[in-house]
Formats: C-alpha cells, sequence, structure tokens
C-alpha cells in the first residue's frame, strides 16, 4: 500500500492536488519521498485517489492525481460520538479510535463532570489538535473519510439543538435502565453519547429522559471513559449488522 | 465503594487475609491506609469480601475478612484470549483492556510476524508484570476474577494442545475468509486468537483452516492491533448476548 496523504482541496478534475503543512513535511522529512513517488491521496470525504509526486518541498507538495484507489467501507450506520472531552492524551486516544472504528462526526460535549472546560479546550486550540488526530488515524484505518470534529458544545445545549434523530447514551450498570444495542431500533444515523470518568450526573440522567435519549449499558463491569467508545462503537455494529456498508443485514 | 485489594490467598474461613509486596505498599504508601481502615478484598478466583484493616506494614498488612462483597458479573461465555505478543506497551494495554473486558484467560503466543520472542518475554519477566497489569485491572473494573497469564507458547504449539473447544481468529478483511460473530455457534467457551501488526502469513491461514480455527473479521476498516481484542470481544459479547451471566438470551 503506498502512503497516503490528506489533501483538503484535492480536486480530481483538476488532475492536480497540493499537499501544505503537516502533510507536505510528512512526505518530504518524515518519509524523504520527492519528485516521481507514487502515493495516495485523499480528501477526507469519501474519495481516495492514487497520485505521484510532482514537486516537493517540505512546506508544499505538488501531486498528479491518477486514478481512484480503493478505500476502507464505511460502516452501514453513521455514527456521531458525542464525547465528554476528556483529559488530553485520553480523548487524543477517543478521536484516534472513533476515527478507526468509523465514527462519520465526533461532537466534543461538556457535562457537568469532566475533567476539561470549554474555555480550555478552546485556549488549547484542541480542536485542531483532535482534527490532526483523526486525519492520522483515517490513514491507518485506510478510511478515505475523516471525520469531522464539532464546535464543543455544553451537553444540555447539544441535547436541546439535536432534537431528531436516534440518540443513545451509554449508561453505568448500576442506573439499572440501560438495554442494550441490540433492541434499540435500527436507524440510518445514531448518535452516541459517552460520559466522562465520573459518569452522569441525576440531573443529567434525568434530561436524557426528558428529551428521549435512550439508555445503553455494555454489561456490568466497568469500563475505562476512553475505552468506552469504541466498546459501544463496536456493540453497535454488530447488534446492527453494520460493519460495512453493503454487509448482509439479518432481520431480527 | 472501598479500595480493592487482591490477596492471592484468601481463605474466609479463616477470618483472616494478608497483603504482600504490591497490595501491601498500596495500601499503606499510596493510599496511606492504616488499621482500622474498610476495605475489600478479593481472591482473584471469584470471590470479593469486605475487610477491616488490623495491622499495616508496607509489607505485610493483615485484614479481618467480614461479609461477601458485590463484584461485577462476569461474561455469559469464557474467552481464553490468544493474544500474539506485541511490544511491552502494547502488550500491556491488551493484558489490561481484555482484563478489564472479562477474559477468562489470557494465553500469549509467538506467531511468525510477532515483534518479541519467547526468549525476550522470558528475560524480560512479562508474565509477572502482565499478571500485575491484570491485577490491576481486575480492581478498577470491579472484578472479583484475575485472567490467569498462561505460560507462553508458540502459535503453532498452542494451536496442537488446545484442540475441542470454539476456537476463532480474527483476520483482515482482505483475506475475504472471514464471517461475523453472529454467524459463529454459541458456546460456553471460546479461545479468542488475535495477530500481530503485521498480521498472520499464508501458512497461518492455512493452520487455522487445517485445525478448524474458525476466522472472524470486524469489519472492512484496518484496526490496530491493540485494540483489536478490546473491538474483538464486544462484538462476540453482543453478537452472544454474552455481557454477562444471567442476561436474557435472545435465540436467533
Amino acid at each position: 500500500v503506498p502512503p497516503r496523504f490528506h489533501a483538503r482541496d484535492l480536486d480530481p478534475e483538476t488532475g492536480h492536488a497540493t499537499l501544505t503543512n503537516e502533510e507536505a513535511g510528512h512526505l518530504t522529512r518524515v518519509l524523504r519521498l520527492g519528485p516521481g513517488a507514487d502515493v495516495d491521496v485523499f480528501d477526507g470525504h469519501g474519495r481516495m485517489f492514487h497520485a505521484v509526486v510532482t514537486s516537493a518541498r517540505p512546506g508544499r507538495v505538488e501531486l498528479r492525481v491518477l486514478a481512484p484507489a480503493p478505500a476502507a467501507s464505511e460502516p452501514a450506520v453513521r455514527v456521531t460520538l458525542v464525547m465528554s472531552a476528556l483529559k488530553a492524551d485520553k480523548m487524543d486516544a477517543v478521536i484516534r479510535d472513533a476515527t478507526m472504528m468509523g465514527a462519520q462526526a465526533i461532537q466534543p460535549v461538556v457535562s457537568t463532570r469532566s475533567e476539561v472546560s470549554l474555555l480550555a479546550i478552546a485556549k488549547g486550540r484542541r480542536v485542531d489538535r483532535w482534527t490532526r488526530v483523526a486525519v492520522a488515524s483515517a490513514k491507518q484505518s485506510g478510511r478515505a473519510i475523516v471525520p469531522s470534529i464539532e464546535p464543543p458544545l455544553p451537553l444540555d445545549e447539544w441535547l436541546s439543538v439535536s432534537i431528531g434523530g436516534t440518540r443513545v447514551a451509554l449508561v453505568e450498570p448500576t442506573a439499572g435502565t440501560g438495554v442494550s444495542f441490540s433492541s434499540v431500533p435500527r436507524a440510518p444515523a445514531v448518535s452516541l453519547i459517552v460520559g466522562p470518568e465520573g459518569g452522569w450526573t441525576p440531573d443529567e440522567m434525568r434530561a436524557f429522559d426528558t428529551e428521549g435519549v435512550t439508555g445503553v449499558s455494555l454489561g456490568p463491569r466497568t469500563l475505562r471513559a476512553e475505552a468506552a467508545p469504541l466498546v459501544a462503537m463496536a456493540a453497535l455494529f454488530e447488534a446492527w449488522s453494520a460493519w460495512a456498508w453493503g454487509e448482509v443485514r439479518s432481520e431480527r
């Protein structure tokens, strides 16, 4: 497999693409590639192409775009991971793993027991960082789609603006209210809400109830907060036979 | 929840238990607890009790064992994770996560593309380390069972001695041979074989075929090797409705 690069403004009609910043640096400095090198390039929205390097400087690489290249198939359900922000490295791991699994979007939220504030997220330019993490993970997992990292919101605000689709929240098994994914009716898109290390407050649990958010639980053992999204997506894809488009779906 | 400690030789008949080594150090030095402190103590084989500290030195803590304490329920299927050894921190993460998910045993194996050798595992006293990682993870996840870390073996040797039960191997989606967990017949116990970063060799794929090992795949996106066991166990539990003993099982 040729090395993969992300070109946000890729337009195959022109026959050309340009890498800048980290992507150009990665090609020239890390992989030490130059003119003539065969690479793959993807736009982050689902299109991947073979390409050849025509000129290479650390800040700017020009590519000639060739034939379409195969990318990993996407899940049969569009998952938006609504994730209570965790501390730096743990949130990075969540973004990386949710991208690997096939999330379509990641909506960071701040809930009562979140360990980081919206101010800290803004000051730390975390959304830029999370986008870079998502790009890197898309490359490794073979996806041509980079999940969009949505502007962070307070949980209650997100709940009030996201009305309409299927929304499920992971709840502690001790809450006694969670069902399994297999009992949630299949939908083409789902928002999966995952809490911080300290879990949800009673007020938040009531808000889920009021807002029609389904509580889902993943067995009686306590999962690490940063592993929960990965486990939940795996359970969801298995329950809904939704690992990939075109997968045979067994109706239950 | 009181802090949890592991006492391998816990015998509730005697009414006493002793913590040594890391466990005693953790209680005295890290948590700075002393006589009179309320704790929980578990034997790693499924029994957990409330207890009270009667004497505490960094190398040795004595407990009086009281009533049984609740532990997280175990999965409804006994999973032995047969894991191709990964490099140090990645294998630690696998042991930690497999314990959190509910593995009953972990069988390290060395396959053709493993990054570490049996000699390096022995010299590095990795099994001792992995056992400590499993104990720490059992505490955090609320389990009273610590998965046993079996003596590492070459993959082919493990295949030849483990005949009998249900054995499944995660295979790359590109192999085209993998089925989904939901099409594997339910069994009370399963050995789940997960490969190294480089995957399986053609010889190993043939050996699975010859030995009656079922290839399972988890969708078309490339999973990081150290995340694959977590994703696989989640998919297995969901497919078999096996997150916990006593879970209502929907026959399909």
